[in-house]
């Protein structure tokens, strides 16, 4: 862009380091944020700040959290010989929308992707393994049906079954609300493999 | 969401202000952000606080500026004596790619849009007329080639032709890159009263 004032190319610059945000929506963004009133903008700003200052990760599960251990881990109401292995945070509200699950988390904050270089020493496996000696009846793996997530599963299963744990995977298959006709091969055959009787 | 930490369902609720991003969008950035370093955070939260602060609207044009007036106004080499009427300070920078244009801006901030409820007085269409009282040769209207664009522009044109003041819009017609099969009638008619002899 040929003419821009300096502060206004920084604040664009700054806005398009966020995920889904080119060139174009980050100056979308910044006029917005130019037409905000001072107090707005404000608070935006330091609600960015202040809450990343304030969020930490629980140091039992690797959720997010305010203090050392999430407000999940620190519930007595919770099934503690549970624990769902999921690949990050967002897992965690998501699976937690269903309130069906009462059991614990364990958050790896990521899947063993060797194209990208991230082995299982990169991933939260090993404090897993540490939460499992003590006492745990069941892990689910709920980390992503793709490539990675099943791959990270398995390596899991495979470390965690010599302690004398179950571990259970999530099932595939076809999403409900789905339409059969543009379902994928490999979920549809998971889809039978995983069949019930009715 | 069943589950969430107050202090990030506050940053997610100030995100969804912005333009174009939804809960789900908000929750994404939420989260990048609280996976972002703290001194990248923060500087992504001052930027959007002190960039708002340090901006105002130029005193003359009415486009964005750090001073009273811009350096658009300021510069002695830019044609004092036209200007390009804009509906917004994005439209300016739009404008300033073509680095041909030498004149100067005036930013209406909005368009008359009566089903809006916004009609002449709510836009800057007063100040135009006091700078075109001080020796204006022409004033380009570039407003959008939309219903609220043309009428302003008609309107505006009205008021100022008694002034002795030369006023035009820009052309209208087929883009650049455009398929001929895909434009819409209008354009199209549009391009055809305005052909010229080659």
């Amino acid at each position: 862009m040929a003419y821009m004032l300096e502060s206004v190319q920084k604040l664009i610059n700054q806005l398009s380091k966020l995920p889904g945000v080119g060139i174009k929506t980050a100056q979308r963004l910044a006029f917005f944020i130019l037409g905000m009133e001072e107090g707005e903008a404000k608070e935006l700003g330091e609600t960015i700040y202040l809450t990343r200052k304030k969020i930490r990760y629980c140091n039992i599960c690797g959720n997010i959290s305010e203090g050392e251990a999430c407000p999940l881990c620190l519930d007595p109401k919770r099934d503690s010989a549970t624990i769902c292995v999921v690949r990050d945070a967002r897992d965690v509200m998501a699976m937690e929308k269903i309130r069906e699950y009462r059991g614990l988390y364990h958050v790896l904050h990521g899947t063993i992707s060797p194209m990208d270089g991230i082995g299982p020493d990169d991933i939260r496996i090993k404090e897993l393994i540490e939460r499992v000696k003590n006492g745990i009846a069941e892990v689910i793996m709920a980390t992503n049906p793709d490539v990675e997530g099943e791959a990270t599963a398995i390596y899991i299963s495979k470390l965690l079954k010599p302690l004398g744990v179950k571990v259970t995977r999530i099932a595939h298959g076809v999403p409900i609300g789905g339409d059969i006709e543009y379902i994928d091969e490999v979920t549809l055959m998971k889809a039978m493999e995983g069949r019930r009787e009715l």
